[in-house]
């Protein structure tokens, strides 16, 4: 029987730190820009250990890789794991690295175990998920997800230079020849940390996560007029600074209005003119982020802040401009993925809740091809995208685990 | 009888015309630093207006100009009249100038009429009021009241060179011999335009200032914590910005309930960081500056403030540093200058108000010798310190008028 397997949490843990020793940094994390060297060597790191492995290697016309478990049922369509291997500018050691190798774990696993699937199982690595060196983030799930265009994603540039993602695939050697939209999965399966606090804070282990947030992105700017501090009447004034922190508490006030799934926020990108303690502010830009799993009250959301904004300006005498810059529509995982993953959860007696991404992960964009869900393990004070980034080992351990008893469940077993 | 005299309107807008091409700007302005050679070509220009007047012009150490006509009695201290004639980078033509030219008119109407004063009058011109080349603002008027030290303020250096304000007077030949605390006046008055919207949105031509309002200001910030905007929930964050939206309404509710005196208002200068529109502010730094014409109940303010800054950093988990950086006391002008000025406007039949101001100004620091007041003159919109500061004609001929007769008033008629 298989219920009793077990992932070996000592190797995956090990694997995860021998990946951040390239572009390793002085404070702990690691700096592994997509395509760049440290990049390929994460890269080539990867494929001899899917070697070792015995698994088949092919690469997309987007450098996206595919490590291929025969199963069975050849006919079958694979059951994907993975996430990325590229990191944030001085990033961490677990964001996305521990999804793909969680993917490699799970292989080892059946290996040691000497067990057989009936669908094949791929583990996959999707390139350029940060889009810290090219813009916008997940962008190759994305061009498989049909989100983007597969030219208009090879041809963006480097932030450090002239090179297009295509030049610098080339360059490194991970332009494969699978035609991107050739490659179908009967399930897919993405494990990362959770980039939040929630799951760390309870002392839970395994987040089942059901559902990405759809997200709404504003720049708004509020002019007023700039007068001087002291010799301008309180009467009269149109203080754009004024108008900001009104719109500030409304924003709060709307997602605690909604809690505990949305989230709206105005951001740390704020200017404020003229620039002087003396002058009354004239001129505001800043930003609003709004987050909810339901597009209805997202919109509904949209129409409160507009509300809010157009009354604050016209209370104060400002001029508003409100431009919404971008959408991306909630996400809702496949349920038969997801009722996996519960039920691995319950197979384990391991502690799970289910939760919701308020991130963008690859498998948001993966789910628009094939069913898709994601597991979730907790991060020290729920911090990412920073070199301090940390995970417990008996969490990544709790994670993998139940990521191999879903691929087991969904994929089936042969032998 | 000298009750029929007026000054010359016309002659008083012209030479403010002419001392606004030294320095002129594309925008209609002047750009006329302190100790700059504008500034010389300024002081020699006011210097010969003076001779012609028939004036005896003594200069002390901080470069101030004082241009004496004799009285009947000498033995009486000189009644003074004036402002500055240095401007900010880019400002206007009215700011400083119009108090200095009003009271050389007020000579030449004198001379008109041939009309003898008792006490002696003079014209002054302050050195660096403005304080945008040589800090601190109101410098030479500063020493003069025993504000700042004389040798600490020649040591000053210029924001462009490495020159000091004393070697800056030397080279332009304004360096006088006269000790600056060896001068007395039995009354002093400034005209200066508003630099506020009241008297141009109320239509009244003057406005008599019998008081300067205190002013504390301070540096804030709060520290919270930068987390994403996605994955962190409402509850538990630390949100720096939200910390200083509560503060800024509540510094403008501050004012709002001490009207119509109370000034209180977060500056235009504003930090918030890290800076990303998908993390929540970790930090801000800001400015607050809290005015009133009472110290009494500037000092209540102080402390409502502190109370709102840390019952707010209390609620929301945010680390409070709260720095009062500089504190001008208030000024209450001499009740017998300030009655000459309301007789004089009742004589004259002008349409007048009380008013404080709410910025600096050097009668504020010459306040601390001698009996003084101020008159206001109404500038379009309130706006100064820019190229497109705007007074009219009639105004500034009405309160020159207005200096005529408060001056004959307070000097007294010898013939």
């Amino acid at each position: 029987m298989t219920d009793q397997i077990r992932v070996n949490g000592e190797r995956l843990w090990d694997s995860i730190m021998e990946m951040a020793k390239i572009g390793a940094t002085a404070k702990g994390g690691s700096h592994r820009l997509t395509l760049s060297d440290e990049d390929k060597d994460a890269r080539d790191l990867f494929a001899s250990w899917c070697r070792e492995a015995g698994l088949s290697m092919t690469v997309d016309e987007m450098g996206d890789m595919f490590a291929r478990r025969a199963g069975a049922a050849s006919e079958r369509a694979p059951v994907g794991m993975g996430s990325h291997l590229d990191t944030q500018p001085f990033g961490g050691k677990f964001d996305g690295i521990f999804g793909v190798l969680a993917g490699l774990e799970v292989i080892r696993a059946l290996n040691d175990h000497q067990i057989q699937t009936r669908a094949p199982l791929e583990v996959v690595n999707w390139t350029n998920e940060e889009g810290a060196r090219f813009a916008p983030a997940m962008l190759a799930s994305g061009v498989y997800g049909g989100v983007f265009d597969l030219d208009w994603a090879q041809a963006r540039p480097a932030v450090d230079s002239s090179a297009t993602l295509l030049a610098e695939l080339q360059r490194i050697g991970y332009h494969g020849g699978l035609p991107v939209h050739d490659h179908e999965f009967s399930a897919f399966f993405e494990c990362h940390i959770e980039q939040g606090p929630i799951l760390d804070s309870e002392g839970i282990s395994v987040g089942v996560v059901d559902a990405a947030q759809g997200f709404r992105w504003y720049d708004v700017s509020l002019v007023g007029f700039a007068q001087h501090t002291g010799s301008t009447p309180m009467r009269g004034r149109r203080n754009a600074l004024l108008g900001m922190a009104k719109i500030v508490q409304a924003v709060d006030d709307i997602a605690q209005e909604r809690a505990p799934l949305a989230r709206a926020t105005v951001g740390s990108q704020v200017e404020v003119g003229p620039g002087s303690r003396n002058v009354i502010p004239g001129k505001v830009d800043f930003t609003v982020d709004m987050r909810h799993p339901d597009a209805d009250t997202l919109a509904e959301m949209d129409t409160r802040l507009r509300a809010v904004c157009q009354g604050v300006a016209a209370d104060i005498g400002l001029e508003l401009s409100l431009e919404q810059i971008s959408y991306t529509a909630p996400v809702a995982f496949d349920p038969g993925c997801v009722a996996a993953l519960n039920r691995a959860c319950q197979r384990l007696s391991v502690s799970h809740t289910a939760i919701t991404s308020g991130a963008g992960h690859d498998a948001c964009y993966v789910a628009r091809r094939a069913p898709t869900a994601m597991l979730f393990a907790p991060c020290k004070d729920g911090v990412s995208h920073h070199e301090s980034e940390s995970a417990k080992p008996d969490d990544l351990e709790a994670v993998c685990n139940v990521l191999l008893h879903a691929v087991l469940d969904v994929a089936g077993v042969a032998n």
